[in-house]
């Protein structure tokens, strides 16, 4: 079935390679941007790859009226003030957090501490409404833009409403090879926010895309 | 090459576990408890799976002072008061820390907040010359003790001293079908800590023994 998704902060890499994956699978994808014109070149940048895909972009807000699920992906240092400019909008829509509260330092990737616990939770306080859910913090983004591969590796998908979970889990599976697994509550975000740090490291020691899968489920 | 291994607080599933496969991999391996008693015991169940293992036990300070590494496997709540009685033994000896910094509520387990950031650095405040590895985290117990059965998952090592770190992934890797992986500095420990709550939530929700396996190294 298809959805009408939004990237919010759709720009970057992480962005780009799910509206690849989701406009290839069927669905309808707008990318979202503070500039409409980086929107129109990222829309053509997918539609490069994804040539019969329903590809849109233009204004974050727009988006976010839009669509049925929206996805933040924007910069860490954006978030908040992401969140406080489209809560309105968002309403009660679900939304999937895949930011990572992080800064660089010199050992490196480092998390950042928020009040909330995490970015998911923070976008729950700001869009009180929303049916917020922590998810896909741990695929590739240039392993995604490789439209033609198979992406290796599991998204944990965690948040509080039942029934929003299961959409996104849906979605995740709609990516080839892809596996959603059920990681509880949105009090568990901060724990997959945070794994990406350790990715981060491992891309660097090892030179990899690093992802993850687990293992005896 | 065979090390002198103590595990502290070895008498529990990821103690008895990882005490079974060192001892199969031919290292000298010490089972410390509070409790002589509880130790012989321990050591009669890990014999009976290795017979021909060097496998002794005791109490913890015994193991501390004899082993090269040392393994922390304590429960949560134990292992501050228990390295601050073993912070002289170990001196500056490798610390291997296994411990998860955790409570259960009504969502389940969830990880504690602690001063120094993780358990392992924890053991590097008290242990202050000690070499601390934060690894094992992701390993079930209970797996690694069906001794004839490979182990799935990757074992992630994190560390300041980069002998110390070598030594313990060498030790990871005599365990049959497990990878050792570098994780970066010390500071990673809470990101490898805390992911094993998320690993305690999938084993409840799938009915599951949860490993983890890095894609794409």
């Amino acid at each position: 079935m298809s959805t009408r998704i939004a990237f919010v902060g759709g720009t970057g890499p992480e962005g780009l390679g799910l509206a690849m994956r989701f406009a290839r699978a069927g669905n309808m994808v707008y990318i979202g941007s503070r500039s409409e014109e980086r929107a129109a070149e990222a829309v053509a940048f997918v539609k490069e790859k994804v040539p019969d895909g329903d590809v849109f972009g233009g204004l974050n807000l727009e988006g976010a009226e839009k669509a049925e699920v929206i996805f933040i992906t924007v910069p860490s240092d954006a978030h908040e003030s992401t969140l406080e400019e489209l809560a309105e909008a968002i309403n009660d829509k679900i939304v999937v957090d895949v930011v990572v509260p992080m800064v660089f330092d010199k050992d490196g990737p480092r998390a950042i501490d928020l009040e909330e616990g995490s970015a998911a939770q923070q976008a729950g306080r700001i869009a009180s409404e929303a049916k917020i859910i922590s998810a896909f913090h741990h695929l590739d983004g240039k392993e995604l833009q490789k439209i033609d591969r198979p992406v290796q590796g599991d998204v944990l998908v965690c948040g509080d409403h039942n029934g929003a979970k299961k959409k996104v889990m849906d979605l995740v599976e709609q990516i080839e090879w892809v596996r959603a697994l059920d990681a509880g509550p949105l009090s568990n975000a901060r724990y997959l926010e945070n794994w990406t740090v350790v990715l981060m490291h491992l891309n660097k020691l090892y030179k990899a895309h690093a992802g993850v899968r687990i293992t005896g489920i």
